[in-house]
């Protein structure tokens, strides 16, 4: 039976229970961290850590454990679950709400739930279309932390079933392109790689991170016509990084092996 | 103790539990509907119903339920819990996963969850901040319907707590004013009320459609200069209407007993 942690408890998940007030549930008013576990392993927790808290003090939501309490969970929901490779998610929301409506309390009891599934390697490339039905929102903080409100992602991740196509690409409201539903973009143009900046609306991606250090990659909008431009391109996030190999109907070539990304992922 | 009803059977609020792999829980995956309850009459019922379902046909989630079927379960919930004044919602989201991550299934099972709270008249005239902390989203569908993902609403409300106000207006992408955090927006320019367009990324308000056919009110983008020029305004929502008496700081009249209003929530 998989086991979760609900604040500083573990649990058989099917005991694992919300409130129907969890204001996450009601009003997406959380936020959350996807990680990497190999073996008892967490990938890049530090800097999740740092991520989680930053959004919590965005929100106004408070953490009642130290990073060291939240590392002795993780590493104790990996070694519990026993997967090879796993994806953790960390949620944090305001809690159950002690009144209905959009009034914020200032005492709240967050919940923070650790939960861990069994997590393949990402393999597929991915074929992608521009999304068309909605917009990432630049002129919301929360385009630029890991909130709960994925409606639009899930959208253009709908969009792009629809179209035939693995994921999508998401434009913001200049009609800059940003990223993709679940992960960062990367284009090369003219030998150039290049990502779009956080101010465009994306989230500062860890992996994203990680490979901005350790690859030439400069940060630049990218239009439309950049896009169309390009002649590789990947998407990255803290699972993965993973080759684009189809744009609106549009082949690219796979790239991925030729860079030094792949190493970034080598824990095992 | 309170009732609620979940997926077709009526349970002790504290025995409603939600699974923590609700997609509602975990990325926004829903919408919602709030309600007035006068006694065991629900308000402008068939209306919200109409709007929950071109929700869902947008976000493509199933409603397993006849609008007989869940008018008939409003209404027991409302005697069951027996308040004079009830304000009910409605949530539908897209229900547990069967797997990790963004993927949408086909095969779903929704959570459809309707609760019941005593809800006191609207009273307290509202005193309005315009939100400089984020924006609404006009290229988003999600702006149009109630979803779930309110992150930007609360960001807004929780500035204007911390700038002294009850409330905050929200500017869309291109800066023009479009509503309240939970209510749509009226305001009166040179003799003539005027609300934003649903174009601009509003709500389209029950309440604010009863207002449309009721009194002469043009339907106009709101530039913030626009607002400043306006001598009354008011915020509606499917609870009731409430003047603003105050924008960032400047006056207004109150208006609303002047207005054919009113009598449109006159129920009792």
């Amino acid at each position: 039976v998989t086991q979760v942690w609900c604040n500083g408890a573990f649990l058989d998940e099917k005991d694992a229970r919300l409130s129907i007030a969890d204001r996450g549930f009601t009003l997406a008013d959380g936020i959350f961290e996807t990680l990497l576990g190999i073996g008892e392993r967490p990938v890049w927790l530090a800097e999740h850590l740092r991520r989680l808290r930053d959004g919590a003090a965005e929100l106004g939501l408070h953490i009642a454990f130290e990073d060291q309490a939240l590392e002795a969970a993780v590493v104790a929901l990996l070694r519990q679950n026993g997967f090879a490779r796993s994806a953790v998610r960390i949620t944090l929301t305001r809690g159950p709400a002690a009144k209905r409506g959009l009034w914020v309390e200032d005492q709240s009891s967050p919940t923070l739930l650790m939960t861990c599934a069994s997590s393949a390697m990402l393999s597929e490339p991915q074929r992608v279309v521009v999304a068309r039905s909605t917009r990432r929102n630049e002129h919301s903080p929360l385009s630029q932390i890991k909130s709960l409100n994925y409606g639009d992602n899930i959208l253009a991740r709908r969009e792009a079933m629809a179209r035939g196509a693995t994921d999508a690409l998401m434009l913001n409201g200049q009609g800059r392109v940003v990223c993709a539903t679940v992960g960062n973009l990367f284009a090369r143009i003219e030998g150039q790689w290049i990502t779009p900046p956080v101010a465009d609306g994306i989230l500062p991606g860890i992996a994203r991170g990680k490979i901005l250090s350790h690859m030439d990659v400069k940060q630049a909008s990218l239009s439309e016509a950049d896009l169309r431009s390009a002649d590789a391109a990947f998407i990255s996030n803290s699972l993965g990084s993973i080759d684009i190999v189809e744009v609106d109907g549009v082949q690219l070539r796979p790239c991925l092996k030729e860079l030094p990304v792949g190493v970034l992922y080598d824990f095992e």
